[in-house]
């Protein structure tokens, strides 16, 4: 038998609008707040990167590389801390005796592919690099780039300690994919107690036939974070709170 | 401005046929593998309960309350273990300094409430109680009832460790609710390195006119887990896999 | 063969004057800091308790009796918020397939059980329930008590949770045994990132010829936490704190 | 006011014989085992490290070294899976708001730092680099290493994935030091539901006139673990198990 959906969305402005949920929203707090970007690397953004086929239309729908560079250039602007939370795959991990879906199937397009935590032969420039607007604001020398996340969430690196240790409890969140890593860090992060804001254009997903990642990971967003809204929103809120 | 949403889902049968995705699998695995449900509570299941009005359509289309009940009867007949994750919120919850939108949601309606983690004054039979047909299931003595999960995930609870101390290593997932502590699950225990098969129409979600939870589920589900199938199937395989 | 210990400890004042290490200290900030307890339960601290036989030494010597119930007091009178981590096990807890050397035991003696997480007959006034003396603090309707945790740290419990959302970094803690479960509480604190203030002599731990668990949590308090301090000095800290 | 601590240890043989406590062993099994090493690193293990002055001693009295290249040669010989959990310090790392005591001292003398978790300059040899006489096992293609804790325990980084994705469910723990990171990996993976098997002559910690790390350790790897061993036994225990 079979699985039929049909779907349209359009997400514009105040998604959150008499929707019957409440909005619990989220102050932005200089000093405690940080803004954090899964996997910002040119597997997911890049037209060259191996999910395009399956991301591209919504990252350019989105305008997902802009939005995440606005909320780059605020936080760097304004000096509220920023913290990336990559993902690589080594030689290792693909040796794993059980993967769930996406794992097997980013194993097998050599998604993030490295060739070991402690080389960087061919890391420049390929899939697992960041995307090279990007680089003038993750290598400012005051970014925090975390371990490597191993599946999803940020459950094997030290991204919850890292923003622990700088004081951090309130997350402006972004980044690629939005119902995989980035919802995953979303639910992870509210797990451990922090508030987490969701610039819900500052990513975008994979999106098939079938299966909307994109419109699961609204949903998500919407009913679990603290708030949510687009980058340009966001980008004012931040600006205001430096003031 | 507004979001629209225009969507129609019909899960029947092989959801993951055609629809360009791997399918890892998972192999019933008697002495490694474990029926896990979360929250199987009056709030989530009964038309008494204080989320019917959202999650009564879902839980009655897909026949949810008489496939949980499927899945623990078959699990009980062969001798597989049976783990369940509960909800409950005591009065020092509701203090909480932060919450994200559907736990100030659920806390604003009494959502599984208990006097006290050390009180069972007014328990029996409240939203926080089991669903009254599945008693016999939960308190044969041999069930494990974890402590309860207080967001949405187990990472709060001692689900993981128990699971790992009666040497398990594969779950077959079902319960409340779908998109929320379902999902949740699913993710953590994933990313604690389990193979996870849900049981799709074993669970189902708020659904709202903007925000479909059980889609955002099924997308998240076939995705992220090992497998996904109906519980028609998954007790056949159970009950194979036993033989 | 054998191994040889000889050790003579005496803990008095100031235990990391001169000794070589640096002290980050931890100033007691109000809204931000809780006394986290760990397992002030009979088993522990009651003559009639099944632990008494080794931990009964310790537990008369350092006064831990008194300087627990000097720290509640004192949290109590201030305002500071408290925190309580039992230990709890149940009939299914008997029935892991693997336990380290000191879990072996404490199932063998039946340390802490109890029937069940829902049930409560027996309970009073059992090896489990808290000494007779700190329920007039731990009952007072404010003091938030967590699920127990089941081996010795907080992992398996929403002890951190409940921080976070009482938006708690900084922690004063006590309990027993010094070594075990209060000594797996501060390893796991830090670990999350909170800064720990350990009352030394709030504490104690088994004593055998062979294996020193008071000297041992000594050691490892000062080398990991933030600061040491005896209850006598905590106290006066805490009220300068809260003039 | 002072503390006076005088402790004599030697550590022979079947330390667990005759000292009143059960023990649970830990059988070698195949294909469910693993040997996991913290820290094999030079800040530790080379008398040009930054420790050395007070580690050395144990250090070579315990035979540490060569006991931890026993246990490396053993395990390649039979082909045990080996994992290593590593120990790097990033400049980001240094700007931490809170410090535990050797989180202080460790960043204030430069331990096991690395110029960035992207950069290897200046790695090779340095004091976060291997001791050199076991790259020939680490870097034969085979051994895991994951991402470095930032703390003590794994809890930060991707080592209980790494282990479980490879079905490994029992631990032979060695490495250093012996109550800092290897007792913390000690009793997270407890805490994670592992069997662990400590060679507790192949780790060192720590000495100091107050503050002996290693004695502190050996308690708690007696009472917490499921077995403890010197490595010569452990190395005809992993032959036999594979013969």
């Amino acid at each position: 038998m079979t699985g039929v959906a049909l779907c349209l969305f359009l997400y514009v402005g105040d998604v959150a609008a008499d929707d019957g949920l409440p909005d619990p929203g989220m102050s932005i707090e200089p000093g405690r707040t940080a803004l954090v970007v899964t996997d910002p690397q040119n597997d997911f953004l890049s037209p060259d990167g191996v999910t395009w086929g399956v991301v591209g239309k919504n990252v350019t729908e989105n305008k997902t590389v802009e939005n995440i560079d606005a909320l780059f250039e605020t936080a760097k602007d304004v000096g509220m801390p920023v913290f990336i939370s990559p993902h690589y795959y080594y030689p290792h991990d693909h040796r794993w005796k059980m993967e769930g879906t996406l794992e097997a199937l980013m194993h097998s397009i050599g998604m993030f592919d490295r060739e070991d935590a402690l080389s960087l032969d061919g890391f420049e420039g390929s899939g697992a690099d960041w995307l090279e607007q990007y680089k003038r604001y993750i290598d400012d020398g005051k970014t925090v780039v975390t371990s490597p996340h191993k599946v999803y969430g940020p459950e094997s690196n030290d991204l919850v300690l890292q923003l622990r240790k700088a004081g951090i409890s309130k997350i402006v969140l972004a980044g690629m994919s939005a119902n995989l890593c980035t919802e995953s860090h979303m639910r992870e992060l509210v797990e451990q107690g922090f508030e987490v804001y969701v610039a819900y254009d500052a990513t975008a997903a994979a999106q098939l036939p079938k299966w909307d990642g994109y419109s699961a990971a609204m949903t998500n967003y919407r009913m679990i974070s603290n708030h949510v809204a687009p980058t340009s929103v966001a980008v004012k809120e931040i600006r205001k709170a430096y003031k």
